[in-house]
């Protein structure tokens, strides 16, 4: 690993991350082809938080938290600190403190693929998380890292500068590049989405919405009343 | 697997399992011999829902939702959706549009082996989910499975139209047949149970009340005093 | 495994162990040297509970919780029941019949590492519980176990009579003979905290705080801009 | 539960399990519609068996093996044990003096959803096992279960008297009363998988042997050089 | 946690060690109570040894193989190297240089709770190692730890000079003080197994070897015939 | 994701990738800097095999091996396919007849982020695979994904092309630009390791060969005789 610190990477624009958060993790996801979801194993610490931002990136030794406190110089308004591990570790590597920093300069929260502590604070301090543990574990700060180097979580690349979304559902990121395109297909799904939710408010079926009957002939789906089909016993 | 639609199976008693579902989980399980429970695998998305209901149950792909989508025909007033998959999986199976559709015709709420997402707007909607896992992760509409077929869910089986019980303790199934038995023995055990709670309330012990402590000397228990115990070392 | 019930252990200072619960888990553990915390697997059922109080602890079957109605004469007020079994369970071992007992000796909460249920029964009662998980699969009452004997959980030692810290970033075990000093430590770590915390919302960064911009030097961490560090490549 | 034994359940024809066996698990799972596989938490302590049996089932208490000395007295010639606990559990249940009396009855090995003991003497005495773990830590007698009920591994259901089919792949179990009509499709497939093997060692690719290529087209699947595909970036 | 290397603590009997070794970790765990298992999560990376030694104990911080470095210096003739990381690892923390060295000092094998590498060199040098997983990510030598204070895995004290048992069933630990009685223990209860091994071998059911039937009836286990079973359906 | 399939990605060089596998994967992982290693959940399914390649890689939908069969046509003699999904799976979506079409066009061996089956045919075939998992659970052919596309595994990018290294400690990639430096590193690591291993073998101590003795000194570490420390107590 190179032991760097990249500094001023190109930010995605923050108007158009935060038109993009607002329409929700789950939303942004399909619109842009269901790519760059780090995963279920990163959960908010507290439901009933949504927000974006912009990828600080963080790759740290396990149960060494030295370069968080090197990234936070790093960290500008409208920035999400992104923090991974060069092997899976739980230690609880961010707290209040250096929550306290990052709020200082504008920094809008944290998605962590280790732990996290002082949970009880953060939540006290609106200072939102996403992690993969809990933990009061602490760590050293005695092994050298990188910060906005590209890093990945569960098979997603996550560049310094990317569009971090992050809700109960939990994290996504958007390439820099695509955020506009993404704006783009997030507002025409949200459209119909809100027809589709008109029609099942309604009582529409999605089999009738989504005109999905002639492909469950083709799928060979048959239908059978309970009585025929418990006659043969399973 | 056969991929089946099996329509209208018979439902439990929708009255009785109201009253089976107000006494909670744990306290069933216990009455009916301590089977049926799918497992601490399956949680609650948000605490602080209990209901009851009628199976229809799905058989679905990993990865894949259409027979869900299928499923939401099949559906009545009182009945709770029961989905699982072919093999493991987290993806985001299920979402809001899905709950509309389902709250229209009534479906109380949500209990699915894999994950679901949108669950702050699920939330808000009021339709509750218990879940192995939340994953914004999106899935597609390919491959068939079945609809109100037999299913098992950490080793228990699930036919269309039993009583499905959910709350903050997890989700269990009543045989549809069982379901006026296990309503005897719940009444029996909750009253049994407030007994209890009121000889606890007046500092009674279990060793006590339930006469354990014969049983205590026949296992071999020793009790020693710490000076004693510690004296030969730990 | 000696079946054997140790009575009367000597507790921790109940003042002491109070005033150490007070900091909170995460900043005595960085006082005491990191050590004492029982891992990211034991979690609260519902967050926003910090209690502080003396170990009972318990060595139970997998599957059996005899042994927690045995322990149950052994509390005393200012107690925390501490839970463990011969091998890995989640079954619900612990519930709020056993709590209402509990609570009427005066004992403060719950560390279990297996289930618990009842969980909105036990929340609406304030009786807090820290798990490793919640599951309504009931426990027999078949094979003995010990009372007050040293346990360990996730690689920490805990014996009967230690001071018990527990909130929402886990639980950790300050041994009786510790907690005068570990109350020092704590006072002192406090007062360093706060200062810190200060000048973090003072906008003094972490770098210049802990002066640690020479140990990043000598650690070879290189800062590079962007335009240089993408030019090669990443 | 039940606690009940259950004599005599009708079995599988052995000769027609045997047949069926020899096929192997992957292959016979594709025959049947992708159905009855006891998922990959099941695996060999050593590689290198493959055998097929009817099924003795066993319901444990997790901790407690008991059931499986009252199931060796069912056990006939050409059996396979298949034993899973009511909750999970890793604990070693089985070793090999239960196994050297299932070796006098006849049977052929063991399937558990739990840990098992003695590896070493089991591989030396050629008695196969398939299980959820390898674990020294014994169990008590003291609780009831069943034996001979139906069970369910991993979603799938297994009655006694089913044929089971194991070998490096995992286990998978086919209904007693769909072996023969298993037996006729593992032998088709066996026919059609010699074909393509046959085919493709000479060269053919998988996508005209099966005719893929116009699917690709339908899905949108576009073929691009390396040097266009990174002149837009990744 | 004190950074203290303990010199010289007296070992267990090497003689005795041997003799225990010999009986395997399934027998002597059952002979002793059924304690000091560390757990089904701690395998042997190849099958087939089967050795015993007296325990050096390392204490590392997680990614960092400062200490087993530090601990060679304090292993003698017939000692086992026992390691565990005071947060959870997988990191390989352990080669074959490492082995190596032990080697030359006469000792016999290694127990982790955490990750090796070059594991077919250790193979094919003959050291058999125990782990918890392995990986080829390599580890710093920056933060102190311990040597030779107890640790504990899943649960299990272990003290150094503890006897050490390893075989396929995984691994055990005996405190030193009481391996004489463990050793009688374990021959008595070798006597036993080798007259119900002759009893099996000849075709005596367990139910009538250990005379459980009476204890069936207690109970409440029914025997019913398939035929009867199944006429109430399942 | 773009559902593409990559032509003729550049290739690192077949000689130098040799002459790189042959060093291990622990040492190269080492030499570069302790990156690139693709974690401890990716296997060898049978011990005993070392080998180096060319990266085809793959992007699959969990539960579908349609790209496998497209990439098949990709591969050219000293490639290695490497398989990953868009959501964790663990389904089998590898077999010998995938293999045997792979090893007509010179392919060395298969590493996947998921599961294979037919392992035992692979091993007699002499086609290695590292997998995260073994399952007969087979996959249907139905939704498109991408072939030569970046990908990543536990959070390391692995691109077309690059080099793939993978022995009974795992599997690692290492860019195909940094192939010839990584030779040239490993070989001098090599080298070290051998005088390492010499002195080892002759007796001399890690602390005095790496000269860490002033180290542990400066980091606090205290030697202590056990006498000493117990007195204290632990």
């Amino acid at each position: 690993m190179k032991t760097v610190v990249v500094t001023n990477p190109p930010r995605a624009d923050a108007e158009e991350v935060d038109a993009l958060a607002a329409h929700g993790v789950a939303t942004v996801h399909e619109s842009v082809g269901r790519t760059g979801y780090l995963g279920p194993g990163i959960r908010p610490v507290h439901l009933g938080s949504r927000i974006g931002g912009t990828a600080v990136t963080v790759l740290s030794w396990p149960g060494d938290n030295l370069m968080i406190h090197v990234a936070v110089e790093q960290c500008r308004p409208g920035d999400i600190l992104v923090v991974t591990t060069t092997s899976p570790s739980t230690d609880g590597m961010f707290g209040e403190l250096l929550a306290t920093g990052l709020q200082y300069r504008g920094v809008r929260g944290l998605v962590i693929n280790a732990g996290v502590r002082d949970v009880a604070e953060l939540h006290a301090m609106g200072f939102p998380v996403w992690s993969a543990a809990v933990s009061a574990q602490g760590t050293v700060k005695a092994t050298p890292g990188a910060v906005n180097v590209p890093v990945s979580i569960a098979g997603q690349a996550i560049h310094p500068g990317d569009a971090i979304l992050a809700d109960d559902d939990g994290v996504m990121c958007v390439p820099r590049e695509d955020v506009p395109e993404a704006l783009r297909a997030a507002q025409a799904r949200a459209a119909r989405e809100e027809a589709t939710r008109a029609a099942f408010r309604a009582g529409e079926l999605g089999l009738d919405h989504y005109g999905m009957r002639a492909r469950l002939l083709e799928l060979g789906i048959e239908y059978v009343t309970y009585a025929d089909h418990t006659e043969h016993g399973e």
